[in-house]
């Protein structure tokens, strides 16, 4: 068994730093857009034989040392009746976004275990083929309400911005609502065999810093903490995490994922040696024939030499563009390298 | 005459902060839109005449404590001979982009004082109708080098990020040629009559660090230093600049310009007091009704209120649906709560 991810996360790994990518089950691998011809990405999400297969796909090629299950930070807002789909080449789509306080307050009252159980299910037949640890994860509240009320993917936020400034105790209500169901969702899935939890909070960049602070931390803070409560090792990933990176420590989160934009030396120094550093290759750089992916891969090795609590991965999701071959000299030069 | 906003890029400023919104004079105005209606984006630019009345138009309205004159940053590659139009909707748009090495190398010699001669005749005509101080301003090398090879606007900067690891040595000859253009493009705007010049690294925060480190940086020190040297007062705008800002601050600009992510006070503090700060309104807040934009304005006075070199700014563009209801709600409550 490969336990250096868990070693990393708890500050004891010796040697290469443990690598996995965001995205690594996805459409950049050939084996999973076959599948994804026959199904839509839903039908996928809820057929733990395919989520089992989906995951495990990147591991067979590359030998990373986690695994994260294949889902989606939208599945809790599908539980909640908005009717989730995606569309190749438009991602995701709610069928009723939110589009006034009143559709906050009519939100169904859910049983994240019963609502959620195929997420579940699916965690309980994957686990036992693994070798690596089990991530799972799930959507920061901020993130997954812009998602809501935007009806997809958005450029600017430009619904939840004027939402938030208009009518922040409505925000604020729905905020609430999701950090509950996404505490119970991720302590349902460490039950169910998960080893550690990652935190998206996908869209903290385009958050002015006050609204950062009202709508984003403390909703953070209340699931780290209930996670710590449970002893649920948790791994906070934000876009604009090199800028709020003491913010973001000051919860005190197992692991800090670091967005491309930022040094690792300098947020290790100012975060000091308490917390796990995860990060923070530019996803772009796989694009890119692989002595050149090998080149910038090291002058993360080199500056993270040593460090025990270091995790290799990426500032952002795997691009669908990226070759498979880029991937795979990413981790020849991290094991050689480490 | 009022020169507040050059007591505040000279840390004297009292009473409230001097304020003036990037792309003030833009098309948020029923009046500038009349006038494009009739003429291409260029053909305004070439026009002193049209500069001229385009560049009044803010200041007839709210009474902004500087103008900036109306151009844009990509003049300089249009003199460089990439054939510069702008689409309504699409942005801007080169025909003749930068595809290889052999393009960098056949770009043309050029100077600046005649190319760019209708900036100059435009300093001129528009500089005695003010009674504030007028900006001038250049886009950064990078920023200018990304639209060359992007052909305008892109999302990713993707073969912009694959120049620059692939071929660095001619990416750096391409930065090279246009460091020393935007020098000698900013002096001549001070010799003409701007009074201080605002440089805009405008996709900083698309940049890798060790890549910022690499392609940024080092052309922003030579363009700080050159205009230093000419004691022309200097403002560094980038997006990522919350960021940054330790690194933008060591060049020793005369003012740094903010993006909406950071905290104002903590960036000053970090900075210390020699340097101006302007800042850093998120430009969404204006799409909300005055009582909100007043709110939100009233946050950053607050924090920043009694220090002599705060410039109130946007932290981006002003958005071209910005009501200009909204633009007076702002001037009034800078003016009232300073």
């Amino acid at each position: 068994v490969n336990d250096k991810l868990l070693k990393a996360l708890h500050g004891q790994n010796e040697g290469h730093p443990p690598v996995w990518l965001m995205r690594q089950a996805g459409r950049y691998l050939p084996e999973y857009r076959k599948i994804r011809e026959h199904h839509t990405f839903m039908e996928m999400c809820r057929s733990p034989e395919l989520v089992t297969e989906i995951t495990l796909q990147p591991l067979r090629r590359f030998g990373f040392d986690a695994a994260i299950l294949f889902s989606d930070i939208l599945v809790v807002p599908d539980a909640l009746k908005l009717g989730l789909s995606f569309e190749e080449g438009v991602g995701p789509v709610f069928a009723h976004p939110l589009k006034s306080a009143a559709d906050v307050d009519r939100l169904p009252s859910i049983h994240i275990a019963e609502s959620l159980k195929y997420v579940f299910d699916a965690i309980k037949m994957l686990k036992p083929e693994l070798n690596v640890p089990l991530l799972g994860f799930a959507g920061a509240p901020f993130t997954v309400a812009s998602y809501m009320i935007e009806g997809g993917s958005s450029k600017e936020l430009r619904n939840t911005k004027q939402w938030m400034l208009r009518d922040p105790d409505s925000f604020h209500r729905l905020l609430g609502i999701l950090t509950k169901h996404t505490i119970d969702y991720l302590i349902e899935q460490y039950r169910s065999g998960v080893n550690a939890v990652q935190v998206f909070e996908s869209w903290a960049q385009m958050l002015a810093y006050p609204q950062f602070k009202e709508f984003s931390l403390p909703y953070l803070k209340k699931i780290v903490d209930a996670l710590k409560k449970e002893h649920i090792p948790v791994i906070i990933f934000a876009r604009g995490s090199s800028l709020l990176a003491d913010d973001l420590a000051a919860l005190h989160p197992t692991c800090l994922s670091i967005d491309w934009n930022g040094n690792l030396p300098s947020i290790r120094q100012s975060v000091g040696d308490k917390i796990s550093l995860q990060g923070n290759l530019d996803p772009e750089t796989l694009l890119n024939p692989g002595t050149i992916v090998q080149r910038e891969a090291r002058r993360i090795l080199t500056q993270m030499k040593g460090d025990p609590s270091f995790i290799f991965n990426l500032g952002h999701g795997i691009l669908p563009e990226t070759p498979v071959d880029s991937v795979k000299a990413l981790v020849d030069a991290i094991r050689e390298n480490g």
